[in-house]
């Protein structure tokens, strides 16, 4: 919905093609790099492409990259603040983050980029900053969301630490890896005054211009993932996710759990299609619900078979996910993983579960409580890091992020 | 030059799309998975995108992922045999790999996948494999390229044998980063029975669709890097890359030197953009030499400045890695990584170097040696890991990469 918006009569990548621009800006070189991109992108000719080109407002009421159609990679940083960060020094850090956010997602250079050539391609960046409970309390809130803290303890959990918790989440997407890698530096330049990266997890999808528009991800075990979400745009999608009655300060944000859940890929090889439906509830080749024939259809959980047992088991994981009460929904935004794998194991791969939700207590965790109780899909997965992040609403040009609280 | 190619009458994406595949594909489930997708892809419709659908053709004279315009995404994967791996058990495996890969670079499942609709999106696959020396040793050949070994100590090297050397190397490139994962790991699960991953270097550029074709890319200190590459097709190329002397097994082959190139990219930020580009002896906006105005200018060594100093410094990047010796060339496709920092580190970032070359010594040697000597950029980089292998020709249909050999 945002693709080929990026506005103005200039050619911001000028630069990267060379050619039309190249005297100019070979002028411009003692000028300095801002210099040279103002007068790179005030010549004429454009080699645009969509994919590259599309830029995703960074201001409005809500932060981007929630609503945003998921990009295909995204790099998630959790900061820990040093302790001499106060009420000023924090105001002052979302300030220099927000504006350099701003300026990259429009596919600008940060104010002091060194390397302005590597800003010029925003390929739907957006970048979305959440605090976690010591960032809110830091800044002296009167209020924070009862639910801003570490989830209750699951039985399935292997949590790390390394993996988890942290005080400012920088969440950035965009469908560019390069984007990706170059705003995450510029942005972790500002920070690292204030903070020190506690982790960073890189996460992507299938590339841009792969699939279908809308089409539900797959993660690694080759499950479609993520179906039932709610739709973009809709006043559905804004009870789900839009915090209406917390704390003033995140009025039009919302919650975050990012959990870390490793696959177990080779354990998962073992098992044949039929027992993978199984565990699933959906099939593998359409994601419909196996009473179903489409991936949207509705699924029976009274329909049995022949024997007389139900065609979606009890234990399956679409059947215990599935609440009867219509206020324990979510939206889902994962990513998948795979590093590199140590020792003998062939992989080392999983999802980046991402979910955004205006209640964590009352929405994510009575899923997750479900799950955590029996789900035959927890025999492959376990959760190694879990993080909850308040995500505060938007703001306007001039504005920052984080400006009703700090 | 092979985009689109994507050929027959049917769509292997109908299993991701759904829809009007759905009742085929849901009554196949009980057939298993491969006759799933036959059962698809037989079907009428496509929703056919050019970045996903594009095939490169793996077999042929020279194998794929050389003369091939590097795809957005990359993994090298090196894997050390197990003792017990004799010349009969070399050939299975290259049967064994060189089948699946064809199969994947259709965009078609491999013969045992496990989550074959993870494989229904080509999006110019290559798979290339590389033979370290012990490789051919154990194959019993009776001659091996001279250059077939660790390249020699260079005093810049802080080579960690965790990122080096190797006995197999399994190279992927994609414009899709879930192709590249589910292609890594059926490979991988062939292979695992005759070797363990001994490193694994996960490298991108630019996304599809976001830079003109043929554009050079850059590396993460935003430097244009790659300018003097051998135009794929012609024959300066062929004399370049494809081997035409050495052993017969690796006629229509070529070496590969894989060096990871840590980049510190937090000293790099304190080199103003004059600084830099003195020591790259480019200019960074547009990749021209500091005497000219466009990317593939030719360098004017002699050019001075008003004081008498050579415009391009004789301790420039450049000027060392250019020989007078029309013979020191290389073919240059490498991949920029961006790996998550430990400690205080703002990045952990850099360059996975890969050159092609018929003739190890004699092309690629001397011109690390003279950088070895002195090269400004060396301020900035440094070697951590070399791997060198023997690439050998491709093979026809029915037939496998490393025949020639085993």
């Amino acid at each position: 919905m945002t693709r080929g918006s990026a506005g103005g009569g200039f050619s911001r990548r000028q630069l990267l093609i060379g050619g039309a621009a190249a005297a100019g800006a070979g002028a411009a070189t003692a000028l300095g790099a801002e210099a040279a991109w103002r007068a790179a992108t005030g010549s004429e000719g454009s080699s645009a492409t969509t994919v590259g080109d599309a830029v995703v407002p960074f201001h409005g009421e809500h932060q981007a990259g929630i609503e945003t159609p998921a990009q295909a990679h995204a790099l998630f940083v959790a900061l820990d603040l040093h302790e001499a960060v106060d009420v000023a020094a924090l105001r002052r850090l979302m300030r220099i983050v927000s504006d350099d956010a701003a300026r990259l997602t429009r596919g600008e250079p940060a104010l002091a980029d060194s390397e302005p050539e590597l800003a010029l391609v925003p390929a739907r960046l957006t970048v979305t900053f959440g605090f976690g409970s010591a960032f809110v309390a830091r800044a002296g809130a009167t209020a924070s969301p009862t639910w801003l803290r570490p989830l209750p303890a699951f039985t399935v959990d292997r949590l790390q630490p390394a993996w988890s918790d942290g005080d400012l989440l920088i969440q950035l997407g965009a469908d560019d890896p390069v984007t990706v890698a170059h705003a995450a530096r510029m942005l972790l330049k500002d920070a690292r005054a204030f903070g020190s990266v506690r982790w960073s997890q890189r996460g992507f999808r299938r590339a841009a211009g792969t699939e279908a528009s809308g089409t539900t991800m797959r993660n690694l075990f080759g499950q479609v993932d993520g179906t039932v979400n709610p739709e973009p745009g809709s006043a559905d999608f804004a009870d789900v996710v839009w915090v209406g009655d917390g704390p003033r300060w995140l009025d039009g944000g919302t919650g975050m759990v990012l959990r870390r859940v490793a696959m177990d890929l080779d354990g998962w090889d073992r098992v044949d299609r039929p027992g993978r439906e199984f565990a699933i509830g959906r099939r593998l080749d359409t994601g419909a619900p196996l009473t179903g024939e489409a991936e949207r259809d509705d699924p029976d959980f009274e329909a049995v078979t022949e024997l007389g047992f139900p065609v979606i088991s009890e234990v399956s994981h679409l059947r215990r996910a599935r609440s009867d009460d219509p206020r324990e929904r979510i939206l889902r935004r994962g990513y998948n993983y795979d590093d590199a794998p140590a020792g003998a194991s062939v992989s080392d791969a999983g999802l980046i579960f991402v979910s955004y939700q205006a209640d964590v207590d009352r929405q994510f965790v009575p899923i997750q409580r479900r799950l955590d109780e029996v789900d035959l899909l927890n025999q492959w997965t376990a959760p190694i890091g879990s993080a909850v992040f308040a995500i505060p609403p938007g703001c306007d040009e001039g504005g920052y992020i984080g400006e009703t609280l700090v």
